[in-house]
Parts: structure tokens; C-alpha cells; sequence
């Protein structure tokens, strides 16, 4: 079965989905990203869709669920890359993703973490420099 | 045509592969991280090969191909994520992947590009360089 690989870079993790998103495939995501949260204790998802040239209402809901759990596990998700021809789409069917954030890219997802939350700062920045001091538990 | 999405995440490029690398989406792969490299001027590449389970002789020239092309652009690139079944089979064909470096993961990918190069270190802990080089058991 296909399976789409957990990264984790610093204090976030990074999902590529680049593959259709049948059941099998969600569900998998959904449960090796939930193990992998509480492993590796991170603060913060980002969830890359630049490869999906369609989200239909069956992946916008397994995106929503993935940020519940998250959140139920004390990690913020944030979905980047949505061509946008896909948001028209989404739009256009009356999906607007409640409770999803978004970022047009995995740096801006990224700093969009940085600032809320106590995650890393993977970009640098050297006004969040206090931020990234703090040791994480 | 699929296509493999290039993430540029601080001083890298991130590439996972998640797909069958066939002939045109590994020349489109190339074309899209030269044009990426040069435009954003970073000096490391990190290829996740973890979806993988397989890496012929063509992938595996592929991936010297982007190593060389990275080269020549005056970045680094480090092949992260090789399943030990992979490595195997790789080794039985033959092919050692000469020219390209490896790391167990992104996280110890981008520690051998800190380390190395100016890169900036996205994990941001000077400390745990040490541990970094430790191999996971």
C-alpha cells in the first residue's frame, strides 16, 4: 500500500501529499501522523498539497480531521501550497476547510507556527531568536 | 503529468519522492530543482527517498544526475530516507550510488548540510551536532 511519508524537520512535521488520497491512504496518514506527534512531541504540521491538482470534499474532510487530532494533541496544523485553481474549486463547492489554516508555502507555514506558537524557528529570524532559546520539553 | 513538488524550506531544497520516478518526471524533476536552486540560491538539496520501496538503476542515475547538476549550482545535495531493503538491493545490483551522499533522515540530512557548508542550521541546537552524527539504532 502507498503510504505518504511523516518528515520531521526541527520542531514541526511535514507531510508531502503527493498521491490520490483513497481511505487507505487517509487513514494511514492519519494514524502515523498521530503516533508521530506524540513521539516526537513537536509543536507544529504542516501539510504540503502543491502536488494535488484536485481536493474534493473526501481529502478537505481528511485535512480537517488531521487538524483536530493535532490540536487534540497540541500540535498546530497549518495546509500550504493550494494551487489555485484548487481554492476556486473548494470555494465553488461550498468547502471553505473550517478550521483549517492555510499558507501559500511550507516557509510561511512555517513562520505562521513560529509566531504562534512556542515551535522553533526553523527560517532564523533573529527577532524570534527568544522563542527558539527556550529548550524544548 | 505528475510532478514532484520542490519545498523550499530556509537554506534547502526539500524533495520528497513519492512517486514513480518515470522518464519524464525525472527530467521534469531536474529542470524544476535547477530552475529552483538558481532562483533561490540555496546551498543544499535533501531528496527523501522513504516512500520508496524501490530504486532501480534508472532512479538511482537519476538521483547521481541531480547530485552533479546540484553540484555544478553550488549546492549540496544528501539522499535521506533509504529503507534498509533498498540499500540492500542496491548493493546486490551493483549500484552504490557513487557521488551521492546519504543521511538516515531530513533531520540528519540537514545537520551534514549545517555542518559542512554555510548553510544555516535549521535545527538551530549547536549541541546535539554530536548526537546527530550518532547513528539511530
Amino acid at each position: 500500500m502507498e503510504r505518504v511519508p511523516v518528515l520531521k524537520i526541527g520542531e514541526i512535521l511535514l507531510v508531502s501529499i503527493q498521491i490520490d488520497m483513497e481511505d487507505q491512504v487517509a487513514l494511514q496518514l492519519q494514524e502515523d501522523l498521530a503516533e508521530r506527534i506524540v513521539a516526537t512531541g513537536v509543536g507544529g504540521v504542516i501539510i504540503d498539497i502543491s502536488a494535488l491538482d484536485i481536493v474534493d470534499s473526501f481529502v478537505g474532510r481528511t485535512l480537517a480531521t488531521i487538524a483536530s487530532v493535532s490540536r487534540v494533541l497540541d500540535a498546530e496544523t497549518v495546509v500550504v501550497g493550494m494551487r489555485p485553481a484548487v481554492a476556486i474549486t473548494l470555494v465553488e463547492l461550498g468547502l471553505s476547510l473550517p478550521g483549517i489554516r492555510t499558507a501559500l508555502n511550507v516557509e510561511l507555514g512555517i513562520a505562521m507556527l513560529a509566531r504562534e506558537d512556542e515551535v522553533v524557528d526553523l527560517l532564523g529570524d533573529e527577532d524570534d531568536t527568544d522563542q527558539a532559546a527556550e529548550p524544548t520539553p
